[in-house]
């Protein structure tokens, strides 16, 4: 290895162990990158495995691959895909540090105990999108964009025809048409990926922004005559409706709905209830064969009626896909991305070689959910949603 | 339904029974089109629903939906996706027509037994594909451009990367490095499919002209430094190689094999074993991650060393997926190709309103490996291969 600068900080990161996760919060590229600017890594067996990275490829970065007590006895600071269990919690000691997407806009008794702790946490959920110094650590932008990717793929592998238009001596396969319900980051990279594999795309939100973005990609906006124009919410998410306009939305996508092959939802807000978009009478109107794909399915619901996580086929021929892992089964190429957001997010925190916040600082201030230290401007803002 | 011609040729197609098919050799449109041409349809009940096509979508289309018994005792000929087996054989009666991919090439115990029933036996394997007139009965070309459409798709969606190559604020995806060997419908196809989804693609073919076909489609051709100049076969086929050529062939492939992400194989030729074209030693030198597609495995071996129906992952994480039922996994799509491939077949044969073979007709003596009508040049060419 080329000479490194001391490493001051000491991040570790653990084996996930969500059901489902097959992402890793450091990845080998990213280990490099940390040790330039002085922090270690420190990583459990195995962790990197199911995201493609063998314990070998981390030693050759410059990491340490250790057991999980090690990293635990070890660092300062420990990066995660989701965010610690209460075991895990318990076994960490006072002053280390917590990076990950926590929950905190809905689960206050976990963000409490982190504090009780005595642990610095860091909700990756809270970032300031908008601020350019953030974009780098916008987890959520680059998972979502893997889930959009993802989402498309995986319809267009349970569709039992062609998306492209094909010309062939025995006759022409006319495109197949794509219904994507929510056009933000996961909805626009579906559009583009239906897109890429020749379907013709049709997209909706209730943003009446994202009218531009979807037509930018070269897919119809979908125009269901309601006008939501007040539907822009705040960090670039879209505001709740009101049960009113929520039913008004819902019997004008129901009836549009049936002229599509693909239904792709994915209209998912952090910490609430997923919108329902596609009523159990539009899922009966589709035709036989066709496919939808529910980014937002969930134990509380998704975008769709009765949509659950995994495959169902309805008695009308149409397949349901509750699919809220989508990110996690692109782990190679989302955890290169996770890890870049979790490390850039550390990284804003070690000042003058060791990991401190600073009350007043518009990243601290955000994203510190517990442990921020006090300083003469009072902790200002740190709850403010 | 509009006036329709009296039929006088009453068509039957049955539910198929062979493991894994879900394709149907008549659809619903194509009723419409036998119809036209005088010809009457009778499908077994649900035949269709595994493409996608309710009875009563038959029905609309003029279709006779019954019980087999009925296609049975009321049909002139019979369709098939592949060939019926042993017992449904047995229930035919002599004159009655089987028109379907018969394995003629292979299974001469099985062509017997259908002349010893006094069947007349339509060959779609043996089409000479080069006459324009049989361009759109040309079943191997459309099943095999589903197959690579969807050897695309299933390889990009067990690859825990992306394809496309992005750039975020997170740093950028390299594209994914595809390798397609052989490149024929399928192969092309495949290529296409890589494509669209934004992968850098490489072929290759032991036929020297599919260099510029691999061109054409924006894709690199393989150079191994081998010259099978002689490598065209008969009927647009690659001939089959010597020992040595193979051997000198698979080296060469398993040292190129090693630097991409995704191999996709489609080297199968009809009634002969599959070329192996990667050992498990190019195997083992793929990365952890990489994804293999063998769309010729079966029981008899695939182009991949080591590969079985079905998906394994290597000790070394390599996925291979031996898929030889790709097509019929496109079951709505294929199912549309292959019941207008099918119906040309049977239009051909249709004279005066009746079916009836012709020795001398170039098509007949190729297709009719049993019951071709004698006639003054003798049977000439029948078993040419």
């Amino acid at each position: 290895m080329a000479e490194q600068p001391e490493a001051g900080v000491q991040f570790g990161v653990f084996n996930e162990t969500t059901e489902h996760e097959r992402r890793v919060a450091l990845t080998p590229d990213i280990v490099a990158r940390l040790r330039k600017k002085g922090v270690g890594c420190l990583i459990e067996q195995g962790a990197g495995l199911a995201a493609q990275y063998t314990d070998a490829d981390y030693e050759r970065a410059g990491a340490r691959v250790c057991d999980r007590q090690t990293v635990l006895a070890t660092c300062d600071a420990f990066g995660f895909v989701s965010r610690p269990d209460a075991t895990l919690v318990t076994a960490m000691r006072p002053g280390q540090w917590v990076i990950g997407m926590l929950g905190s806009f809905t689960d206050d008794a976990y963000i409490a105990s982190l504090a009780q702790a005595g642990l610095t946490a860091v909700a990756i959920e809270r970032l300031p999108r908008q601020l350019s110094a953030a974009q780098s650590m916008d987890e959520m932008t680059s998972q979502n964009s893997v889930m959009g990717y993802k989402a498309a793929l995986v319809a267009a592998n349970a569709y039992q025809a062609f998306l492209p238009m094909m010309t062939t001596a025995a006759g022409t396969i006319r495109p197949a048409k794509v219904l994507v319900l929510g056009a933000g980051i996961a909805g626009l990279q579906a559009i583009g990926t239906a897109r890429r594999l020749g379907a013709v795309v049709t997209a909706y939100d209730v943003r009446p922004a994202s009218k531009s973005e979807v037509e930018s990609l070269g897919a119809k906006f979908l125009d269901l005559g309601l006008d939501f124009s007040a539907g822009q919410g705040q960090g670039g998410y879209a505001r709740q409706l009101t049960k009113e306009e929520q039913a008004a939305q819902q019997a004008a996508v129901d009836e549009k709905a049936a002229q599509f092959d693909i239904v792709i939802t994915t209209a998912k807000v952090p910490g609430r209830k997923p919108p329902m978009l596609l009523t159990a009478a539009g899922v009966k109107a589709l035709h036989r064969g066709a496919v939808i794909v529910d980014c937002a399915a969930s134990d509380l619901g998704g975008n769709v009626e009765g949509s659950v996580v995994g495959t169902q086929v309805t008695e009308g021929g149409v397949t349901i896909i509750g699919a809220p892992y989508l990110a996690s089964d692109v782990s190679n190429t989302a955890s290169n991305l996770l890890s870049r957001n979790v490390a850039d997010v550390l990284s804003h925190f070690v000042r003058d070689g060791r990991l401190r916040t600073v009350a007043g600082d518009e990243l601290d201030d955000a994203l510190v959910v517990a442990g921020l230290e006090a300083s003469e401007t009072e902790e200002s803002g740190k709850k403010g949603e």
